[in-house]
């Protein structure tokens, strides 16, 4: 099992809704708005690195507001 | 009641017209383009950290040029 | 109640020592080592601002090889 | 010779796909995705400086999904 | 007189032919397309701070593929 | 005149003392320690560019903690 | 197999004799001086998460003149 | 022939006295103190890359008070 802290910038104006909906993903265990340089923290967890690959891009990349995501594994 | 400073990028050409209409942004203090890595620095005073994430997320961000949004909050 | 999250950056050799002593911190929910810009991440919380402040400068900058903290609110 | 890495961001949803297209350039010796600030490193040779600027401008950053490209010059 | 340094960074794919725009740009001393985390820098005098704000917003933002740039004021 | 505004990291634990100090250099009109990737905020207001020069080198940077001074001139 | 990327910054003028020692570490296919905001650049490989945790902190950290490392995943 | 430029940081307080003595290193054509994120900008001419390794690693940063230098070459 892989653990991941997953930084995301926001699109001007999204960071609430696109919050709420990263908080639905499966694998996601919490999401919060923050300040500071990112605007959503992510604690997330996948079955492996590959898993956490196509998880991060195709999954949370694709929720509308989501402009940058930067992965963190925890070792 | 919490004080804030937003540093503020804006899309290339837009930083003037940008820094004149948050300064009228109720709650904002002070609106000055600056040179560096961001375009303009806000101070602000919110009634509380729900407040803020509203605040700066629904009005600041809404200013049409205004590109990314850091809050440093006082503390 | 305010939650924040501290991404700390820590002299050379020292991150794994450090995340064990920040997360005996009164206040620390979790504290991982981490891959990418930060050494660490924590999850915290503070009764305010004020307490904030005093809790991050006075306990977890005290923690041997902690270098840097960065403090996110969460909104 | 001259031999770089270049590191890239993708837009979001965009690093898998693109790293695929970027490692079947000419020059292009390695491309691999990952975690952290940036989405793709890439290891590429080129003739001198003025090659590399081509190289660099005109073959990679047309790859859609690349947003930007940061070039480091081995030395 | 103010002398400044102007860190630019292009859309990928238009480091060159904006580098070539900036430099025919009045006040404008010397712009080279570089390597690293900017893709243009660009030396430039100005009368005054005023001037400065007006020519680096109006002027260089304005060249096509120009997307952010960070002045630098020599002290 | 010019006006600055001076974002300043500290040493790990100087933040309140460094804050409490530099708010009493002359030409210092404000100074408030803050969350995120800089520790403490500064307005101030220098004669001229040469005198900014000097005042922020000689004058805050002598400050005990004070690590790094990044200055974002108001345009 | 784990593959990651490893970006360092070293203390001046330390480059070029922390390459060499970091080349011979065990796991380490490649170390490259750079330029740019990074000073090595390193790919290796580790049998597992855990595993590259402390090879990176106690094997490469511990290298004279290597003062920071950022670990990039491939995935 | 390769021209660089070279934006470095230095040790709180020390900017004014390296940037003169990095002015006066052979190959050095500029050396500016500025505003912003890094405190003097250097440009430079070097024979070829290996030159500009050892030209920036033995040289620039032996001067006191350079403590972190990024190396940008024109192409």
């Amino acid at each position: 099992m892989v653990t991941v802290y997953i930084l995301i910038n926001c699109t001007a104006g999204k960071t609430l809704s696109a919050a709420k909906k990263v908080a639905k993903i499966k694998g996601v265990k919490e999401a919060a708005a923050i300040t500071g340089p990112y605007d959503i923290i992510v604690k997330a967890e996948a079955a492996d690195l590959k898993d956490l690959g196509e998880f991060v891009i195709e999954q949370i990349q694709a929720v509308e507001g989501v402009e940058r995501t930067m992965t963190c594994v925890a070792v």
